[in-house]
């Protein structure tokens, strides 16, 4: 169980939020972040009990000719033609001994449990709750306890490295109400969830082997998203990825010939620029960047040099849900039917933060980068050929068209 | 009309494939390359003239306001953070002032015009065809005449430059019958189109500011394919492509290091490891790399060191167009709704192929990437937070159970 050693609440949080750790059946890591004044006070206390008949997550499994087999954990391999690792899903060959009740998902496994009900298949041993955050059951990275953490080749070639996948997935639910858009959660929710990207990011930081936490969301069928339950992901890394390592080498190129940091520079060009900027607060500024490559794109920035979501203070941080609070429902008035309604956005929320050891994390700065694969509102853009086989976007738009619709809903400045 | 002064063709192209040069109404470059008997030996002669009374493509066009401006060269900008260039869709806004007939796309543009009728909306003047080439009408890149091509910054901040897309953007029919497969072609016609790319890629080389030639095949609506005709495309970029800067990286650092050629050195490696081998014949390889990151992925590689397209002699063409049909139809058998018919396999073909004028060129090495994003009968693999916010490919199954699947289907060996 988690003893917080790394997170240090802010007066807010303190006062306002709660949070109370427990391990789930099979031995995940669980965490209620309430903040609903009855739990907060004491005078309610959480269910700490899973009730599922779970077997140790890591314990052996049945191969396919029925024989009991040591937990395959997850591997990666670097491709020798872009140095970049892959993690691949052997972990999702471990299947559970026991296949009694609660042994396969059924259902929404981020509702919280029916009361009466002890062998649901959900993830949430309580009734209710207002955010949690856990490891996910099934995930693409993680470290198994006592594995050999040690490079090896596959088919003994050197030119193809393989190590344990040894890093971390966790999932965040930030409302209980399963049918609820995160658009439409209270900025009160919103400033829980926050607390929660903080908290998991300052624990997380001081585990072993990881290199960079992500956390993220994916929202829509459109992209592939099954469960409509609002939430969210933390992907911690056990390497830089791709996408990270090519802006710290921006970022750094930057710092060695002006001195500055390319992220802040990049932010006070676009203020000063201005017609891009489509929200400011005291804390945050949104802005589509000058070479936007999605059809909606929106990055916000802190107006304070900040590294990680840890380090955000608790102005920021309500500055921050109320930013991102405004942020997805403009996103749902972007594209419209028509009707004047617009429409419930499929989009990614990713944060860049500093990554937790590289020395280049100095010249980095916190930044969410917000996108949508919609183009219109009855078209999506595809990652075909241009963008899947050679990473070249194409964009079928302009930054200056995309800030101008989002004038066009209204500015949101900085007595919001 | 091109002149062909870039262009040899080999012994069996010289007898059995015809290319006839012409223009269409808006002045675009449009090629027939024939296989047909009667138009090889110039018994029969091709229809040139294009009926449709299109404006010549860059001739000013009508604002929103109907005022006659410019027309807009598709501009490029380059992300500072990453370095990309991103083509921006300007020219999507160029629409043409005769809104007569022929003017708006309807029906199936690759289709052979319907003898008779001379203002429908096809961009193929001819009744019928074998393999025809043209020039993207709605290109996201392309040189427009006269254009100023030096580097200007968005708002005059030096953060950001941008440039005229000044590339090419061309499409291959593969064959006249809109309802045909790619995997159903017989290998003659896919000679055919291997005959296409090497042609076009020998032309394309030569023309002002092009740095890649990318030629590659979006297949299945699954990836947002809205025309089912048997069809590919080449992209030249006026810049090197990102996954492309990335594997010169490696391919060149590698040869620092040893001396060797690493695509030569990977192939060889995977012919020693053999389980991951596929497919064999005298002149090329097809493996499922070590580190694939896709649910289905085969790269594909020449026996020789061969650098492009146009490098290949006449027995690595036939061979080609061999392996490609095997491929195709063995990706069709690969996944399985339970009836033993396969599937039309949604995929993305894409060739890698050196640069053309990056010193790096030398080390690398001519080189297909053929890949799906269907993980199963009824699934869909999606790039969701990790692959499009970081790059970071997570993979669903391992190299070794894509080709065990391939294995099961019957290996394809020299023989063949």
């Amino acid at each position: 169980m988690a003893d917080f050693a790394n997170y240090t609440p802010g007066e807010y949080a303190k006062e306002h939020i709660r949070i109370t750790p427990t391990t789930l059946a099979d031995g995940r890591d669980f965490f209620y972040l309430d903040d609903d004044p009855e739990y907060v006070s004491g005078a309610k206390t959480r269910e700490l009990k899973d009730p599922r008949p779970l077997a140790y997550r890591f314990a052996p499994h049945l191969d396919a000719d029925g024989n009991e087999v040591p937990y395959a954990a997850p591997q990666m391999r670097r491709d020798p033609l872009t140095g970049d690792w892959i993690p691949m899903a052997t972990a999702r060959m471990n299947r559970p001994i026991t296949a009694g009740p609660g042994a396969t998902a059924k259902g929404n496994p981020l509702a919280a449990r029916k009361p009466g009900d002890p062998y649901q298949d959900g993830e949430v041993p309580d009734t209710d709750y207002n955010v949690v955050v856990f490891e996910n059951r099934f995930p693409s990275m993680v470290r198994v306890p006592g594995e050999d953490d040690s490079t090896k080749f596959v088919n003994g070639n050197q030119l193809w490295e393989q190590k344990p996948a040894a890093g971390r997935c966790e999932v965040i639910c930030f409302d209980p109400n399963e049918d609820g858009l995160p658009a439409d959660l209270p900025v009160s929710r919103l400033r829980t969830v926050v607390e929660a990207w903080a908290f998991r990011t300052a624990e997380i930081s001081k585990m072993d082997g990881i290199e960079q936490i992500f956390p993220f969301e994916n929202h829509g069928a459109e992209i592939g998203v099954s469960l409509a339950h609002p939430h969210g992901q933390v992907y911690c890394y056990p390497f830089i990825a791709p996408k990270m390592e090519k802006e710290l080498q921006h970022t750094e190129a930057y710092h060695e010939k002006t001195g500055g940091n390319l992220l802040k520079d990049i932010m006070n060009a676009e203020l000063e620029a201005e017609e891009r900027v489509i929200m400011r607060n005291h804390s945050w500024v949104a802005y589509v960047p000058a070479a936007a490559r999605w059809p909606l794109e929106v990055h916000v920035a802190p107006v304070r040099d900040v590294l990680t979501l840890d380090q955000l203070n608790d102005d920021e941080r309500w500055d921050l849900a109320s930013m991102y609070s405004h942020l997805l429902k403009r996103g749902n008035a972007f594209f419209d039917k028509g009707d004047g309604k617009g429409m419930d956005l499929p989009y990614i929320a990713a944060w860049h933060q500093a990554p937790i050891h590289d020395p280049r994390r100095e010249n980095y700065r916190l930044n969410l980068q917000f996108f949508s694969f919609r183009r219109a509102a009855n078209k999506i853009k595809y990652l075909a050929g241009s963008e899947s086989g050679m990473a070249a976007w194409i964009s079928d738009t302009t930054p200056e068209l995309i800030a101008k619709r989002f004038h066009e809903l209204g500015d949101v400045d900085i007595a919001d």
